[in-house]
């Protein structure tokens, strides 16, 4: 039988490579029974999504191509929260405007994740908006680029059944809509 | 009204660090209307987790330090794909025997997230075991330390709420096992 598990001590922290959207960092760490070691975590903001939900219970979805794995993906609107947001439900807003030209003030929290623990020490929050309505959409300047699709909120199961909704984050928020409200998903 | 997004074309690909777990690359790519463009890619493996379930529907979770965080996680057993691994579902037995001491031959796949497809290639799969019972557990090497705590199956949506269970991957586990059997959980 393993022994409880123990934190760690760090002894030296390191930036070793820097990116726009993350730091990647060294942190030499110290266990009593396991001695020193070095562990990578990316240093990235808070992340946040939302789920936006018309009056007739439609999904507003985004089509965009994903770096990672070079191909196209549909998901909620999301992104980082900038240093300008006041906070990440105003940052969820604003992304739900910029890509998919949808707004709503009746934004409420779902919850929060950990993207990835292991590496990386930021949360990501999900927010469903709900009785959105289209809004003028400001251009899509820099590499953004976006197209808006919906479906039917009880089509959401069989998308993330396909794959057709792949992204870890997208389903997790779905996850907590229906831990909320398992009568509407 | 945005155009459809369109396909990058890769123009040089390079390297900038490595670490044991993912190196991270730097793609320099070319967009007709948006230019040329730099993203960040982390190159890791295929990662798996695994919902063991006991005959009595009991979940075996874990309990563990994690580097990003800085602090203790409830999750289910998962892990990289090692180059010795037969397949994925191979990797993931493996990583209930080592984290839990739990095993079964009754492993089938629930399904695949991409974990963040804006800068990982990778996919996640995940598994269901069921009518796991204790086996011998190596003894835990290098960093690895775990500590193993049950739960019944209807107590996780409780845990996925209050946050005791935070990790976007375990969520996204316990998503998959719900759609397929949705009066289990």
């Amino acid at each position: 039988m393993s022994p409880n598990p123990s934190k760690w001590k760090t002894i030296t922290s390191e930036h070793v490579y820097e990116t726009p959207i993350f730091k990647l960092l060294r942190h030499r760490r110290e266990h009593g029974q396991r001695g020193v070691r070095d562990f990578y975590v990316l240093n990235a903001p808070t992340w946040v999504n939302i789920i936006p939900l018309t009056a007739e219970n439609e999904v507003v979805l985004v089509r965009q191509y994903r770096h990672g794995i070079e191909d196209f993906t549909l998901e909620i609107p999301g992104g980082m929260v900038d240093p300008e947001d006041e906070s990440p439900i105003a940052a969820a807003r604003r992304e739900m405007i910029e890509e998919c030209g949808y707004d709503s003030a009746e934004i409420s929290e779902l919850g929060r994740v950990n993207p990835n623990p292991a590496i990386q020490p930021n949360y990501c929050y999900s927010f469903v908006a709900r009785n959105v309505q289209s809004v003028p959409q400001p251009e899509q300047e820099g590499a953004e680029e976006t197209e808006v699709v919906s479906y039917r909120l009880a089509e959401i199961p069989r998308l993330i059944r396909s794959g057709a909704i792949s992204h870890a984050l997208v389903i997790a928020a779905f996850s907590f809509l229906h831990l909320h409200s398992p009568s509407e998903l």
